[in-house]
């Protein structure tokens, strides 16, 4: 295909009569679509529908380590899913706390605490005249609503093939001790899909920061969510690179089984080194009578082991793959070449991101919004909604069915290809 | 009986041996029993066995606003939870927010976000000098250990049978704007098993503190939580009263069905003025995907209405209602007219409030250990476990069996008898 930048005038304007048209008769079939949301679908649901007959009243509810589940009792998780969810988080059980129902929940958590109480004795961030967080971009836009909420002033790494820009990185976190933390979603990214490479990893691990209460936030959401069972990403472990590294106390990780078994009514873990967790042990002491234990039971009982856990994600990729690859499809038959917008194909995670050309994110989801299909608003995936080149766009193709998908990825490109030529057209 | 003050020394001392040699008996015995712990028993639990059969895989998951509980989505509680725990919170289903497992992980919360970003605008508590509470003693300990935890400075304020003394409350908190709260267990209160009177709830909603961000902290956690079915204490519902007075933002609500269901495992929600609510829910937006909704569907289908929710506390009155009466009955037998202790017969609530003769709590309690009956340390019902009379015992009846209760509360008598015995020969 001819790229439009190499069109004429005149070629680019009887291309957007054409395409003018079509967009007129999509907007006239009132489309209700949503390709904004990283939801899993009903059937995704339902693979786990198992999960709501593990427990019942004729079931023994005690725990491995004698605890009525129903009970009192228990701060950090019970001895099976503490057991499960260490390898699924790849650390050994007793480097894990067990909580409720959202990973997310955990790190609000764990920013608020840093706020009020500082970390590992350092001066609570709340009496600091400045505190900084650094936002590996495109990201998760909940990340950046939570340090946005406690005034943490954010500021934009820019994501490589092989994660964020460590030498930025380095740099940054080396000079200013009033950098104390930075965003990641390592596997998988959320919404580029890309896996941070092993020397990613161990540069992190091998940080320096001039913070001696700098934390890595990192949000493993997607550790065990491929799309190709034969074709994975590999993630090095950071907590055994840091402990290698000489730096046990750099790291807090997360997960969750938001997207494994329910997304209201998971179980969500964080992992850390021992200092770390006896901090954390403390603090959950005060905040909580201890998270829902027959959840944790239920969970445990259900899944048994990591093959457990991975024979269901099987199931899921079997549901989300042919979505991705049906957006895929549309995004390469209908753009490849012209120039106008780049993709990544991620091998697993919730998400495909889309660059289009500068300026044109806000009014590509603008134009798809006006004939009926949400994406997630332009600029979400950049800290205080602000992307500096309005190019990025996350399609989240897991919740509609895949006709849905087709037809919602139609308009899309649609939307981009007229965009883009106003863009050319403006300049020649 | 003769009062142990109107005794000789001569007296006191012959009694003495007697009372030493039984405890030196009781103590052969090896006993382990826990008379600390408010936490229902076993049996209790089985009330509501029934709870674990309401949902399984076959059961429509799908709320009444048409929500898969399972998926994201529903910050506040779904709409059969938010109508069945608004019957039991006394407030409309819109002045409510349902919550994870436990209300005091939202009590947390609540202080936690006051310290990071004030109330309803006002300087956040982390940037002032100073932040006082009012502290009801004898009171809940784990209450006091989140104000302690955030650096909140604890002032005493006694009870009185009517409630916290209310003469006291309105001349600090009108004169200091460095109190931004008080914690009260308004009916059936711990320890005392105290309901606050029309009068003391009206001038709590009638208060002009000088902070305009002082809140009143309502823990109304054993709002349906009688002994007698036909001898109830009654409350007035204070958001009413509030609004009445015109001060509605003045109080948050807090309760749970921890005693009611399951204590790991039930729901928890708060109450509040719709200005309050707004602030709450865009906290809520940002620091989590939304509760457990299946956990929600499972109560609200379980319990039904409020007579649902009645019935069960029935059940759970007739099995700790007869552990109460055996340590009354020990006590009145054992201690009464002997001027050396005094406590209230609760009319509801999980504890048992015992006052001995100044300086002896600990002293009581360190014999009961000493012969195998483990209590709630002395001092834990005050800020910083610190009682100043070091004379406040609390006795949490439930969980152990009848058999076990009456054992414990022999040895308890008798420790309270001898150290009584030490006191008064101290000074003659």
């Amino acid at each position: 295909m001819k790229s439009y930048e190499k069109m004429s005038k005149e070629e680019l304007e009887t291309l957007k009569k054409e395409l003018d048209k079509k967009y007129e008769e999509v907007k006239a079939k009132g489309l209700k679509l949503d390709m904004s949301r990283g939801k899993p679908s009903k059937a995704q649901l339902d693979i786990t529908a198992g999960m709501m007959d593990v427990l019942d009243s004729s079931t023994d509810l005690v725990s491995e380590d004698g605890v009525d589940c129903r009970n009192y009792g228990v701060l950090d998780g019970i001895k099976e899913a503490k057991r499960l969810f260490s390898q699924m988080a790849e650390v050994p059980p007793e480097k894990i706390i067990m909580y409720g129902n959202s990973s997310l929940n955990i790190m609000y958590d764990t920013i608020s605490r840093c706020m009020t109480h500082g970390v590992l004795g350092s001066t609570p961030w709340m009496k600091l005249d400045k505190v900084k967080f650094l936002c590996p971009v495109p990201g998760y836009d909940r990340h950046f609503a939570i340090t946005e909420y406690f005034g943490i002033e954010m500021i934009n790494v820019p994501m490589t093939p092989e994660g964020p820009d460590m030498d930025m990185v380095e740099e940054l976190v080396s000079k200013d001790d009033s950098i104390k933390g930075i965003w990641c979603v390592p596997k998988y990214s959320n919404p580029q899909g890309i896996t941070y490479s092993d020397e990613t990893v161990r540069r992190f691990a091998r940080l320096k920061p001039a913070a001696e209460d700098f934390r890595i936030f990192w949000d493993n959401a997607y550790c065990i969510h491929h799309l190709y069972e034969d074709d994975q990403d590999f993630l090095l472990e950071i907590l055994e690179e840091c402990e290698k590294a000489g730096n046990p106390d750099l790291v807090y990780k997360f997960a969750s089984t938001s997207k494994v078994s329910f997304p209201g009514s998971g179980v969500a873990f964080l992992a850390a080194s021992d200092r770390n967790l006896e901090e954390i042990r403390k603090q959950l002491t005060i905040q909580t009578i201890g998270h829902d234990k027959l959840n944790q039971l239920r969970h445990a009982r259900y899944f048994k082991d990591l093959a457990g856990l991975k024979a269901k994600m099987r199931e899921h990729a079997d549901i989300i793959r042919p979505k991705f690859e049906a957006v895929l499809e549309v995004l390469e038959n209908e753009l490849g070449g012209l120039g106008i917008g780049e993709w990544i194909k991620p091998k697993g995670g919730y998400f495909i991101s889309f660059e289009s050309m500068e300026g044109c994110a806000k009014k590509i989801v603008a134009k798809c919004k006006e004939a009926g299909v949400i994406m997630t608003n332009a600029g979400a995936t950049f800290p205080y909604g602000k992307d500096p080149k309005d190019s990025n766009i996350r399609i989240a193709p897991t919740f509609p069915t895949p006709e849905e998908l087709a037809e919602a990825a139609e308009l899309f490109v649609l939307c981009v290809k007229i965009v883009s030529i106003e863009k050319l057209l403006a300049t020649k």
